[in-house]
């Protein structure tokens, strides 16, 4: 990836990554834009699709592919290709029915999901276990924002020609709020306020379904205030090596077709994928993007 | 309505209520709940639909229609019918447009809608300055569990044939902290955990396509867990006058076809809407419905 902003904005110095990584992709074109910046450093990606998960552009790309539950398989692959680093890189889509984690064949790792199990760990629990246990077999967990530096939204600030009014600052705010107190119960990371107020809160259902569903109540005019902010931020409790929030242009098409005004993301612990794409596409409808900072309110 | 038990459950004497009572009327049932349980002590309720809100057989018996907006109409109808009391009944699915309430012929109300709109309150401070601004008229306005007291969800405990078990207990807890979130953000009263989780989270949508949300992601195979509960609780803040969280028989018709194990409402806060057929359509379903306490976690 060779993102370029609108504005001039620092490029962290990447680090410095010794050994073949293995990248388990999720969806979205994280995986892909991770594997590109390695190759531009000369390395060769190793990459493992995760079933019913990757794009079909990384399907054709992968070297191996893995079912969410099989840790056991994973680890073996890992081995058996003298792996060094991993990254987790791409969304998921689909809960796991852990119970698939207790068949035959997964072996020691069965006594790790039937803990998560008993522990009904929420998502971020459940990736801390899982790089914790990926790190005890010797392999570094890195995150994909070490690779590509330059998917981070950069320093608090407007990224587009738009600027957020007064109506559009009290809906990032009240956005926020509520985006903030779902994080911290691990539920979700973002939410829509239109008018200043709340209207829309991410579950499971992801962004673009939250974002239709904004559409669908505009359609049948039980939304009829016009405007309206999409916010998107880290968990206070996030681990930083998965699962971050990220945006693109898909995120600004939906905003845009469900009428909303901008979008605002947490500076530093979000990824904007295909930065110049992105913010082309937000100038291109007319939509602010800013980002803000972590600690202020 | 002659809401009657499968357990025995007392039954708080009703109110005096004095002089004749208008029912503002959304969506819902419980409008013409409330009409019938002013009929049974011989009054002759004032039925006032809001447009494009009511049920068909409400309409059918409406004396009169206003627009959710036209406050200063309500008044003129409330005086010119002799009203003593006003009750507040039934949901409210359009957002008002508030630009609306500023047209001329609402008089010196629409002072009252720019104050609102300037501070941008959210459904409960609106509610609140609506029920104010009615008062300050002279008229009293009561809640509809004081007409009918008996839609109350009655005291903590299992309402149902099927009871909850140690996963249930975890999805209503796990719900329950959610849902008491968001209503103290004023943003919605309702929340769906499966396997300990919560999976989707109630905006402006409703409880209805909330529950239409879940069924959906399973469909899609993105939820494989089993089982599941919804659950429903007011506000901390809330105005028991208007607006309470309320389950009927489609409450529980939707959390089948969303495959959850069953629902928990709030003791005393909640209204079950037609109580014999709420609870026999559990039972017929296999599904348990429990209430709690405010207080307790």
């Amino acid at each position: 990836m060779t993102a370029k902003s609108d504005k001039a904005r620092p490029t962290p110095a990447p680090p410095v990554i010794t050994g073949r990584t293995a990248i388990i992709a999720g969806n979205g074109s994280l995986p892909l834009a991770v594997a590109d910046g390695l190759r531009q450093r000369g390395q060769s990606p190793f990459l493992i699709a995760i079933k019913g998960e990757a794009d079909p552009e990384l399907l054709a790309r992968k070297d191996a592919e893995i079912s969410i539950v099989e840790l056991g398989g994973l680890i073996r692959i890992l081995k058996a290709h003298d792996i060094a680093n991993v990254v987790l890189a791409g969304g998921v889509r689909h809960r796991p029915e852990f119970s698939a984690a207790l068949k035959p064949g997964n072996g020691n790792l069965s006594a790790l999901f039937r803990f998560l199990r008993a522990f009904r760990l929420g998502d971020d629990g459940l990736l801390r276990a899982v790089i914790a246990t990926i790190e005890s077999y010797g392999f570094r967990v890195v995150g994909a924002h070490e690779i590509v530096p330059d998917i981070l939204a950069p320093a608090a600030g407007v990224l587009t020609r738009k600027k957020p009014d007064r109506e559009g600052g009290a809906n990032i705010a009240a956005a926020k709020v509520a985006a903030r107190a779902i994080g911290a119960l691990d539920i979700g990371q973002g939410a829509v306020a239109i008018g200043g107020r709340v209207v829309a809160l991410e579950g499971v259902e992801g962004t673009d379904a939250m974002l239709q569903r904004v559409a669908d109540l505009r359609s049948a005019r039980r939304i009829n205030r016009q405007g309206g902010a999409l916010v998107k931020c880290a968990k206070p409790q996030q681990e930083v090596r998965a699962d971050l929030p990220a945006i693109g242009v898909s995120t600004v098409e939906n905003a845009a077709k469900a009428g909303l005004s901008g979008i605002a993301v947490e500076a530093g612990r979000t990824l904007i994928l295909g930065y110049r794409e992105t913010i082309a596409a937000a100038n291109a409808a007319g939509l602010f993007i800013e980002t803000f900072d972590q600690e202020a309110g």
